[in-house]
């Protein structure tokens, strides 16, 4: 399979392949946080993001979630549809915590029901500012239908991770998705889902399993990706 | 009448009068902007904040817009209905300008068609955040209908206020709103409207013709208070 890079971002390659509908994404051993202020490699952490996103999308697939996951190609490769992503980060939020806290007052910990959904504008160059809906149709090509679509599919792809994830005995406090549209202009399920983009707390012991130890400093980022892969691997 | 101080904010002080349901707004001289960071005394502002608030609150009656606004007391003060204030500042704007422009990016002067409405949760200690409808619901007791209602509301007054502004050759680049609920529950639009809540911009020059002569030191406060006072006086 001939590729050609189309774009590095900051965890990931994206290679067009021979199919023009089909991309390989090749996950980075980079870590990066506070907008790629801070960051570090970490060997191995390439391969924990891959693998857990291909479980994490496969799964969304068996409970009727499409998305651009087509299938893992090796430890650190995966084949998705291409699409043109749309510039937002759409965060869900089943419990306060981090940014929100500050932001906005709420007591950390508090409950979300519904749970809350956040628009961010994908743009580094302006640190990914919160955006309201108006915002969202100005500055994307979505349309208010599209919008609506999207927060819909945002809380199924809720409700099918909520499951998942408690059946490892994680929380699902928060993530982040991104939505693309495919060639046929449908917007799709895209990017990856991973302790990067999500947080992932112990039932037990309120540990946190994800991306905030490298944030915070407080653990080691490997280990708890392996903690979450392994407890993955586990439930077939 | 007797009176008896209920709350001093940063512009204006607000009385509890003997009737349960009218407040006097009484206005000050201060000047303040960046959440009160910057502050400074101006003679006779008070007087020119209440004379340009209820000049454009009867306008608004005229237009069948009602409000909080009952009439004028003397130069400083205004007598009006007591609401309980939605802690939101509800901002509609025209053209892109002030904040939105390094936020988001937006071009300096873009119009905005329809008029862009943005939410801040009112809330000084957390610096006014901007926010979307699911934080308002859950920052304040408005229900998603009167969110709807607090928008059309919203474009209803930029309307009429486009044409009052227009008709003294000032063009309406933005504004800030905030509505309370009234004693039998109802949204009614209150608080003031004047350069220190409005971009005023003139047609002919592009002078400002606001507060921000004050927020960026770039022209005498009064002066420009004066010449909106001024216009809207001759009109009648
Ligand atoms: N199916 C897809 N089609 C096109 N682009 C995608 C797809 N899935 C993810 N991407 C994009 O791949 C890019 C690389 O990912 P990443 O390294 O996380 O970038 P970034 O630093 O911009 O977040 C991102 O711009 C992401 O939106
Ligand atoms: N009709 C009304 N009923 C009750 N409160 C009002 C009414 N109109 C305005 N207010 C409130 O009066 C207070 C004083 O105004 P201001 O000095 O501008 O205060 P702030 O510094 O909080 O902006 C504000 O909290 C404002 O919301
Ligand atoms: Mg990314
Ligand atoms: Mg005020």
């Amino acid at each position: 399979m001939t590729r050609s890079l189309l774009y590095e971002g900051k965890a990931k390659k994206v290679y067009q392949t021979d199919q023009s509908n089909e991309l390989i994404l090749s996950y980075k051993n980079d870590a990066t946080a506070f907008n790629g202020k801070k960051k570090e490699v970490f060997d191995g952490k390439g391969r924990f993001n891959n693998l857990i996103s291909s479980h994490v999308f496969h799964y969304l697939a068996e409970h009727d979630i499409p998305s651009h996951f087509i299938k893992k190609l090796n430890d650190t490769e995966q084949l998705v549809k291409k699409t043109t992503i749309i510039p937002l980060e759409v965060v869900v939020r089943n419990r306060a915590t981090g940014s929100i806290v500050k932001r906005l007052g709420f007591e950390e910990n508090r409950p979300f029901h519904p749970p809350l959904i956040e628009f961010f504008y994908k743009e580094d160059a302006l640190d990914d500012p919160i955006i309201n809906d108006q915002h969202a149709l100005l500055l994307t090509d979505a349309t208010d239908k599209e919008l609506e679509q999207i927060k819909a599919y945002a809380l199924r792809v809720n409700d099918v991770l909520m499951n998942l994830f408690d059946s490892i005995g994680v929380t699902l406090v928060d993530f982040k998705l991104e939505f693309g549209r495919d060639l046929l202009g449908q917007i799709v399920l895209a990017d990856e889902i991973s302790p990067d983009t999500c947080r992932l707390w112990d039932k037990e012991t309120d540990a946190k399993l994800d991306k905030d130890v490298f944030r915070q400093g407080t653990g080691d980022l490997l280990t708890v990706y392996d903690t979450i892969l392994k407890r993955l691997e586990a439930i077939k």
